[in-house]
């Protein structure tokens, strides 16, 4: 056993168990025991609670099969969330949290149903401020319609976390005859966007780098599966559906040209972006197809068919300013070209890393 | 925007994007550009790949149809993972991120099929040292028969985190007829252990303090749903499993008790700990029914039946010590008492929190 010193150096004691009832996140309540049933019983039950999280197993037991009947299959995800800070114009990471994970649901088609839930909290973390976070992921869930049905917490000593680290899987259910894949893409495609790009990165951005506009630059994270819904309605043939988060646009159409071993131009003039984000952007000097967003989709759509699904975003919530971005050709496979608004044309490099670290 | 000093304070400078072949994770890979699809390619799918990974989706699609025919139900469950140290005398944070959420499923009876894998890597880990961990993962997996099948990375500064955590998801299938939980748990039912408690916890509590033996205490981390599906085998209508990780049987018991409002006794001859196991919490302090369990499961069964449940376990790779604990009474409902080797009886209470952090 190692030397111990006499006395002992109380200034790293950390107590894993220390008295019910503090105002703070301590050790014990990642313990498993009665802690541990506080936080879930005061803090979690009460915000997702839903008859199978009401039952407290070790894993949620859930009758998939009515939803599978005639060739439906699951659609499995997970996203961790690290974002700085935990609440930002727009949303926070409770938000995120779900709304990532639906949408990576809904990237393949399917019908979110059932989240889990992982905190990683921070030792000396305001109960108060899990509440809040776990409040707004409530809300997101259920404004989702998606069912919290299982979770995890963990504590970290202070100073090894940075409050609270989510991370959330999902599945949904991809209904029958929907396949969406970078196979199904073909020269000729058209590539669609839902709306303006770089919402969220420049909201987080201008908050931590204290920039002031007339209005505050918002996060546009919204969870996206209704508006899939509607332009699988209006072409059930839809080759491919990307949100591009980290990394962005430019990220999202690279990793499109290389899986599916076609080339991409878009169109310089058509790259819709809000004058605030814009503005912010030039300060930093940012490119906003390298921003992320966590409220917009870009679709490859069969170009017979850009016409109604372009109508069926437009008369959605989250797709009203829709717009076309470009088209998949059949030079150049593997890259991704901008034709400038002055004629010529620049390759978009797939970037390096995201330009701003912990964007969600 | 804020003013900034001139010259800038490089010594709080990080870089989210620095160049490729770094021997240590950096910001950029956790960006989702370049050096994100590097990790992927270098080293998540060469350890994890199959068939449905490979497809890199923002989720998975599986075909789960065919395992639900005739009235199976989905089980679905999440842990995360942020045991220190990441690489212990047993097994690694690698193999308890697989194994932790197998049991869960498994403790509902379920069949684990699939995985998903989110990672939160601090700036500066040595990317030799994920290698390492991942390939436990995946070996892990392998042997417990489930595909990792989608994932993520987050990167976080150096300071915010611990070198890895690790939070897994699982689905898995709860064939037809199995229905475990704490509403069948009835007086006169028998409560089996599946062998030698406290072994995982002591394993990571005599590496932190230093403890040497005549031989390490190794961790019992290991995949549990092939022993239940033996159990079930002999008996389909075991009322409930549990695992007793965090807070260990002392926790589990409470939970149980609690859930079900009945009464539990068990015998203090009867538990099963091994002799290092025992120096070791003599020397500590500590009460082996508290300290956390990574391979074992505690099963409530009808006393008829107790027997060849039993038997099953025995005959199984990982339950070979299983032996009798005690029963469920009618008497005080919701709580667990001890009959003491002298004749006497003590409630075992809920701990507070786990003794040690961070032990999974």
């Amino acid at each position: 056993m190692a030397d111990q010193p006499f006395p002992p150096d109380f200034s790293q004691f950390t107590c894993p168990a220390p008295l019910r009832d503090r105002p703070q996140i301590v050790l014990g309540h990642g313990g498993g025991g009665a802690l541990s049933q506080d936080l879930i019983e005061h803090v979690f039950l009460p915000a997702f609670g839903n008859p199978v999280l009401d039952r407290l197993g070790d894993s949620s037991v859930l009758d998939l099969a009515p939803h599978l009947a005639g060739g439906g299959r699951l659609a499995f995800s997970t996203d961790s969330y690290v974002v700085r800070p935990l609440v930002f114009p727009g949303g926070s990471i409770g938000d995120l949290a779900v709304h990532g994970t639906v949408n990576d649901l809904a990237m393949s088609g399917a019908r979110p149903l059932y989240l889990s839930a992982g905190f990683i909290l921070e030792e000396g973390l305001p109960i108060a401020d899990l509440v809040g976070i776990v409040a707004r992921m409530a809300a997101a869930a259920r404004a989702a319609g998606v069912a919290i049905v299982t979770g995890d917490t963990k504590v970290v000593e202070r100073g090894h976390g940075d409050g609270v680290y989510i991370n959330t899987a999902g599945i949904g259910v991809v209904p029958p005859g929907i396949d969406l894949g970078p196979k199904q893409v073909v020269p000729g495609d058209a590539i669609l966007v839902s709306g303006t790009l770089g919402d969220h990165g420049m909201a987080i951005m201008s908050v931590r780098e204290g920039l002031e506009f007339e209005a505050a630059i918002t996060s546009d994270t919204a969870p996206l599966h209704g508006l899939v819904a509607a332009m699988l309605e209006a072409c059930p043939a839809i080759r491919l559906l990307r949100d591009p988060t980290r990394g962005g646009v430019a990220t999202s159409l690279n990793e499109i040209a290389a899986l599916a071993d076609v080339g991409i131009e878009i169109d310089e003039a058509a790259i819709p972006v809000s004058p605030l984000v814009a503005s912010a952007c030039e300060i930093l000097g940012l490119d906003p197809l390298q921003v992320a967003n966590e409220g917009k989709l870009l679709a490859v759509v069969p170009a017979a068919a850009a016409g109604d699904v372009l109508a069926a975003m437009q008369a959605h919530e989250h797709g009203r300013a829709a717009t076309p971005l470009g088209r998949v050709v059949a030079h150049h496979p593997g890259r991704v070209a901008l034709r400038t608004t002055l004629g010529g044309s620049r390759v978009i490099p797939l970037p390096l890393g995201e330009q701003l670290p912990r964007i969600c």
